[in-house]
């Protein structure tokens, strides 16, 4: 653990320069704009270590794929999130020095990423022959979203100073992981007039379509446009900005960019569909600009925001987490999804993972409007047919959702990944489940939806085979939501997913539309195959210890706690080898618990708390998206204080760099774990047979909290301290349950209950 | 299966030019001499489809390790079998225009490889303005092992021709395998005058040693030393002799080549090395240094033929195996192994496998010196340090032989090979016990021999668990020799192998020197302890079935026999994705097999019965591993057509490309199978407690066979017909049996027993 930034309920400050922790403090105060993201380098520039990234929604590279050794199936490219073109750059010289501050003398450092506002400040006082104050000040716009907008601003405090400012678009960037230095972009064009440059991503022997990225800068000294000294080379243009200031004198440069991408506009028209954005943009002050993204921030927040009493900490967590997941994805173009590491790193590489079903999606359904979960299931349904090839990959039937993707096609390249964490296959189609039981709305399911069920059905009953000895249908070769154990056989939760995912799509054909089920034609005796499988699926299970078992030979391990794992060696992921995890009994995130969260109106409070009594002491929680699973399940047993423990690792995960590896960007797919432990654990919310329920308590370090969320059409309020609130904002009555008691809500009115 | 070389039994032959099957020709025609060796490519070149290589003994590369995800414990790099400078290249002008098999017309193509002499011989008729006849001769001379010999000879047929020739010395090489097209090699030298070039390896961050190389060239024209025009460019150096040919003349051209290595010569001393021992080979004539390097083979001939009457297919393809191993390794030097490619290939990378113990030894034991055998248990006890510094890669204590290496330490990079297959930790030990058993040699196992039981013992010891639920040591995480299955659980081999180690230990430590027994310190302990796990290890095993099950969730597949497979998707390897493959009850190579074969005087007939009927059956024996086992048992359990059939497989595995692979190159440390299945397999050649045994029958195809062997000083004759022959070359008398029957053998006397 390692806290760096102050504890804010809106801010994330600091005022200690984080010389040893610099790619930590970049990835905390990461921006995005759900097109375009980046990490928070800084504008003048940093020769330390630091780990630049620039990020553009739905721009990326298909890397051949380097294994050490090739195995049948392996996809021929990874395809990699693109370090793109940076816009930020403006390196200062103070009387011909470069203001580095790896380098130069300074104090009064001071950085803050405002929440509520959507903007990355940062400044200190120079020290040279002068003093000079630098404030920088940077947002991506959510109103204009190709528009970045980055102001400087300088005031002498004591001396005077020749100021030289160099305003730059650079193209020469590389991925920390390429291979051998390898370039991505090739440049195509520098305009010094117009202030732009485009650039095309390399060829590749995929057919996948190369990207072409225009940016376009545009300056403005005090307010006013200027131009500046403007010199270009292949790749990357520099416009420079010079100025005298004595002692007391201010100088304000305003930087404007704008980002155009072939996603949305033909190379040819790149240039002029940015100078109409760049007027568009100018017509404004900086200030304009500012208050209309932030006025959009608190539309959001109204909807969204999550207050928390008596707990600072805990009040930052959640908040931080809500925000950074808006800058990725806010349903905004349903070619996008969520990556593991948003526009904050490259690591993990791909665009989407099952995570947004699994973590996203059961919170964005609450936060967001309902359009945005139907883009994110819209998403998967565009890809089937990649999904189609990929499942043809392995000499399978149906269609196998990828690992990690961004054009539907299996970009993993690690064989018990890629081939066999095929829970995916039933995690994704879950989704569209929980779309459904929450809004209501059938349409999706009855249509598009049952493509995706058809399509992934027909994959798990070709996957499944039977054994004789056993009589039962049996998974082999999988790895489980615990990639600490690979190519196990039997894995509790894929083979109930599986399960489940082909008992759903009996239960929903009846009530597809007549033309998915002519375009679908499942015979009878598909239906009957898969009706068998579902009655005899094999479920490890050990009667004794009155739990399912992980996987076939599970309890065979070396059975002991996490508590025996000595301090120094945690997380054990950083201090052991591969081969010793994968012995140890030691779990990296919720396995049978996850499928007990998902599917769980399927156990009994019996089941839940035996196989959570078992499980929890295992888990080592080194997945960002194992503690909020955990979480939950702890409230809904009454272990509260597990819970809050559990809850504390998710909603500060990054801010407290938990893992150890915020560094290369942060968890942005497991930030929905706080919410999802606030709302589904303390407050104990579920959705089954169109019922909303609640079971409420307060953890016993809070005074309380309070949470908005839709439902069907409506705007509720719940707030839970002594007493339980429920508020109506908006929308028509509505029945909800709280424990045992029935509760009519009207809008506009508040019910208090007792806790 | 395809066969592209004549039936002969002591030639390879063929008179048709490969032009579809160029790499499968090259890598039949492969050439060494245990320190250098090279595939069968084309003096004049060969613009066509083609895999040059040149290989030194030792001489590699360790190159960055490349994997999709980085694991814990991965090696930091891979050793690559380094393509070597080239030093056959003789290009041929005939009138100016390049003599090159892909583009000009010529006819009368032969090619061969005489094994009793040990010669590539190739020759054509040039179709161009004139008709030229060019032979080639090649061989690496087993006198002076630095010696190259290579010889053309020109005669022109119709018309006359101006005939240039150019003799290059390259280090322009790469492998195939490199990183985008990496050099390994960079130049140091050019001499025009000496005709050499010298090399070294491009430098490395592992410490690993670089290597630098010599070659010079001398050339002879009609037997009379020649100085042509000499030109050079970086790494490479090529000298020119040209004549005008009238039809009827005829020319020949010579070249001398010495390659020197810096592991055996100083870099600044290589020259004259070099140049003293092109002195030595130049005192004689080509068919002087031939007929030397042919007397050698002679030598290795009459202590190891094995004759077969009745099929010329099976003949010529026992004498292949012994002639291509031969060439890889004849223990000169105890710091080389042989690598599964040998001179023949680039594949795999790495020296040194298993293979060497499990199937090289038993074969060498008999058919070479004692000391080539005692050179390769040398070899491991060398590389100790590297096999403790493996296990401690492992968090692991005692000591891990590698599964690939070049210097002890492990550089394979997929993690269930590298910290998985582990049934090599007690493979590469069994070759002490076997040492000493056919040797009666007890002094290795008493000293060296110890120090390598004890770490490997001290490894298993720390490598199982103790399952509480069973009561039992078991060995989770595990390949066994079976690698179509990864990560199982008490892989009933590596049980049984890890259980033999720590007993054989314990049972040879009390007779251990008292130096051993000090420098070791086992204590008490340590003894009771391993004990324990041989008297509690689990072995998996189903009663009803009356086998041992190769691993815990074994018999769960869809058991079904490998003639259930289409043969259009045969071999699997190459028509199935990796899941499917891992999925699947088909084994690629013995397993539990694998085991009886080790430990064969552990089971009982019935035992051996059952395993035998019920795995061969679900055998693909896509391993060039496998076929020989399974002959050996059909063999014993008297299965003599099963016999026949896998002895087949494995005697011409190359010959008839069996397995679609061996364009890459020849399987090298399979080769032994055909003279284990012949001697271990058809004659049922046994030795426990001081005995040799022989139950010997003759295939129904065959007439009857022949093999030497030696046996504690003596040279033994076998001779299997309708009656058995046993007749003792040298050495003093000796007592074996045949079936039940105890024959005593005289010094040159003959035995005649009844089949």
């Amino acid at each position: 653990m390692k806290r760096i930034f102050e504890i804010n309920p809106w801010n994330i400050t600091s005022h200690n320069f984080p010389k040893e922790d610099m790619r930590l403090a970049e990835s905390i105060t990461s921006i995005g704009n759900d097109y375009m993201g980046m990490r928070g380098n800084f504008e003048e520039g940093y020769s330390g270590d630091s780990l630049s990234g620039t990020y553009l929604a739905g721009v990326w590279f298909p890397d051949k794929t380097r294994v050490g050794w090739w195995k049948n199936g392996y996809p021929e490219y990874f395809g990699k999130s693109l370090n793109a073109p940076s816009f930020i750059g403006i390196q200062i010289l103070v009387d011909g020095e470069k203001v580095d501050l790896a380098k130069c003398d300074f104090s009064d450092y001071y950085q803050n990423l405002d929440m509520h506002q959507g903007l990355l400040t940062r400044s200190y006082i120079y020290h040279g022959k002068s003093n000079i104050k630098f404030t920088f000040e940077r947002f991506l716009s959510n109103k204009i979203q190709e528009a970045a907008l980055i102001k400087v601003k300088a005031q002498v405090l004591k001396g005077s100073a020749k100021l030289e400012f160099i305003s730059t678009l650079d193209g020469n960037v590389v991925n920390e992981d390429s291979n051998y230095e390898e370039h991505f972009w090739k440049p195509i064009l520098e305009d010094e007039k117009e202030k732009c440059i485009q650039l095309i991503t390399k060829e590749n022997p995929f057919q996948v379509p190369q990207f072409t990225v225009l940016l376009k800068q545009s300056l403005r000294v005090n307010g006013e446009k200027v131009h500046g000294e403007v010199e270009t080379k292949a790749g990357y243009l520099a416009e420079k900005v010079t100025t005298m200031l004595d002692a007391g004198e201010k100088y304000e440069l305003e930087k404007d960019v704008i980002v155009i991408t072939s996603r949305d506009v033909a190379p040819d028209e790149q240039a002029e569909r940015a100078d109409l954005l760049m007027h568009e943009l100018c017509e404004h002050t900086f200030s304009e600009n500012l208050a209309e993204h932030e006025a959009i921030w608190q539309k959001r927040w109204e909807k969204s925001d999550v207050q928390i009493k008596g707990s600072d900490e805990a009040q930052q967590g959640i908040r931080f987490n809500i925000f950074q997941l808006f800058m990725t994805y806010y349903g905004q173009d349903a070619r996008l999804n969520i990556g593991p590491k948003g526009f904050t790193g490259e690591k993990y590489g791909g665009a989407t993972y099952w995570d947004t079903e699994a973590y996203i999606i059961p919170m964005y359904l609450a936060v967001a409007p309902k359009e945005v979960t139907h883009a994110l299931l819209e998403y998967r349904h565009k890809q089937l047919p990649g999904a189609y090839h990929n499942a043809k990959q392995q000499g399978l039937k149906g269609a196998l959702f990828p690992m990690v993707t961004f054009n539907g096609i299996e970009c993993h390249n690690e064989w018990e990944i890629t081939f066999e964490e095929i829970h995916r296959n039933a995690d994704i189609p879950f989704a569209i489940y929980q779309y459904t039981e929450y809004t209501g709305d059938e349409s999706y399911v009855q249509d598009e939806g049952m493509d995706v069920l058809v399509g992934t059905a027909r994959f798990w009953a070709d996957r499944v085979h039977f054994s004789k000895r056993k009589h039962k249908y049996m998974i082999h070769g999988v790895t489980g939501p615990n990639e600490y154990e690979n190519n196990v056989n039997n894995n509790w939760f894929t083979n109930q997913m599986a399960a489940w995912l082909l008992s759903y799509t009996l239960e929903r054909l009846p009530k597809a539309k007549l033309e998915a089920l002519k375009r679908l034609a499942v015979s009878d005796e598909e239906k009957a195959h898969w009706q068998d499988i579902v009655d005899n699926m094999y479920f490890p299970e050990d009667k004794e210890l009155g739990i399912f078992v992980q996987h076939d030979t599970f309890l065979d391990k070396d059975i002991r706690p996490v508590s025996t794992i000595p301090a120094s060696e945690r997380p054990i992921n950083q201090h052991w080898s591969w081969d010793k995890i994968l012995r140890s009994p030691f779990i990296k995130q919720a396995d049978v618990l996850q499928g007990i969260y998902f599917l769980n109106n399927h156990f009994t409070k019996e089941q839940k708390e035996k196989n959570f009594d078992f499980y929890e002491p295992l888990t080592v929680h080194e997945s960002s998206l194992s503690a909020c699973i955990h979480a939950i399940l702890a409230a809904e047993l009454g272990k509260q204080d597990k819970a809050v423990e559990l809850y504390q690792r998710t909603a500060r995960l990054d801010l407290d760099n938990y893992n150890n590896d915020t560094s290369d960007g942060l968890h942005i797919t497991s930030m929905s774990g706080s919410w999802l432990a606030i709302v589904q654990g303390f407050a104990g919310m579920r959705y089954y047979n169109d019922e909303l329920c609640f079971k409420p308590f307060v953890p016993s370090q809070w005074q309380g909290y309070s949470f908005k969320m839709n439902y069907r059409g409506r705007l509720l309020e719940v707030n839970v301290s002594d007493e339980i609130k429920l508020r109506l904002i908006s929308g028509p009555s509505l029945k909800v349950k709280v424990y045992d008691q029935e509760v009519l809500l009207e809008e506009g009115q508040e019910k208090c209950l007792k806790a």
